[in-house]
């Protein structure tokens, strides 16, 4: 728990080879695996911390689960390791009656369909999920003038957890730019995951009028977890993948890339911008 | 086939909310279903192109096979889009007689173990491969003044690729800084298994006495792709992750992180480097 760096010795060479050995801060990371109702659904490499918030968001963005009452509980199971400490790196949840538990058996990245002739749609339906919170239709409006504070209120965030360079961050705000929630990761896809599971915690999901700020790249996976948790603007430091950009034309998400000082790019959705 | 970028119109606001409507290259990303032996194994986001040698290189680092032998062959299936052209997003492969097929009602992301006692421990040996090529005995050593030049080199030959910004490279150097292969993709694991797929290919598996040099961070996922394919020594352009730097130690491979201009940190296994 709390174990969001860790300490290790370093050999740190400089200019013409001098040498300095130093204690160095690395990103924790760990295996965490999901369970449901008993069963393992999932294996994450995360960085420890938040994961009561990491599996709400995952069950949100998988489609599981769309709100905080579908989970009826989450407790660590009694995993431990060599010195017999408990490892914190099992979590099981319990969902509510009715809640339909997901199909492991069919997983989208093992799933065992076949129809050869039909193959390459199967694979693209196999990784797009259909969301309870379809984004298109939140009327939200954005002044680009907020959109370009984010990156710096996200790194201001960044720096309360840690400094070891080897995180990725993720932050929700408001559509004034005032932040709700920021996680930091190893794992994006995690970061992105513990945010959106503090939000459903928070009884903020669907995250109608909110804005999605991503330390990375935009993928594909990163969009559609937003759109999944209803989430109408997405911002990215860096680039987007075209499957990204197609994922956010298609369902009516505004995704902004390469945002850095005062200038990006709009791929989707330039309507909720006011400029 | 080739689509490694894909031209989108973008809206460009600049300083003042100027605003240029203007083509822009992204990166291409579509999902690879990887199919052995007509079964479903696996779908990744990747960039299109390098697919046979992206197979090639999760089958290897996987664990499946060893040699370029153990795979009888590879075939895009007929998988079609809505316009009945093939997508080339379908890939299956033939195992040689006698390689056994990757169990994938007991895979590593959806196994089905359970005795909760010892879960914790069942998590991490779950996402935990044993090297055939241990890195450990390979007496190679490597130049500093070589190490620091691979960032440049690995930039150098990403330019011929793309300039998208949204890639992420990995390239496969001698001891004395020859790149023998540099590949990119939306994915960093799928950028390591092009490589590393290319080099089983070419006979270099176990690929003793090279450097694996990647664009960004250093995962326990990346460290572990290349101690199963018998690299010794690990660069990376950012912070290593806490269980890298652990499988580095253990497996006896060296592991440079933050490795830009004339310095670096290593994490793992210094007595490779000649200073």
């Amino acid at each position: 728990m709390g174990r969001v760096t860790v300490r290790r010795p370093v050999l740190r060479i400089g200019p013409d080879g001098q040498q300095r050995r130093r204690p160095d801060a690395l990103a924790a990371e760990e295996p965490l695996e999901i369970r449901v109702d008993g069963s393992p659904l999932s294996v994450t490499m995360r960085t420890p911390g938040h994961d009561v918030e990491l599996a709400h968001g995952f069950l949100l963005t998988e489609g599981v689960i769309g709100s905080p009452q579908d989970l009826l509980a989450a407790r660590y199971c009694d995993s431990v390791d060599d010195q017999g400490r408990n490892t914190y790196n099992v979590l099981d949840v319990a969902l509510a009656p009715g809640v339909e538990p997901p199909d492991t058996s069919l997983e989208r990245n093992f799933y065992t369909t076949s129809s050869c002739g039909v193959c390459g749609k199967a694979s693209l339906d196999a990784v797009k999920l259909k969301s309870r919170f379809p984004p298109a239709a939140d009327p939200v409006r954005v002044d680009y003038r907020t959109i370009v504070t984010l990156p710096d209120a996200l790194r201001e965030a960044q720096k309360v957890f840690s400094s070891t360079g080897g995180l990725h961050a993720a932050g929700l705000f408001t559509a004034d730019g005032e932040l709700l929630v920021a996680r930091e990761d190893v794992g994006r896809h995690n970061a992105v995951d513990k945010v959106l599971g503090r939000a459903l915690l928070d009884g903020r999901i669907p995250a109608t009028g909110t804005v999605l700020m991503v330390s990375g790249r935009a993928s594909f996976e990163l969009v559609q977890k937003a759109v999944m948790a209803g989430v109408p603007m997405m911002t990215a430091v860096s680039a987007p993948s075209s499957l990204a950009v197609e994922l956010a034309l298609e369902t009516g998400m505004t995704l902004v890339g390469f945002l850095r000082g005062e200038t990006c790019n709009v791929y989707a959705g330039d309507e909720r911008i006011v400029l």
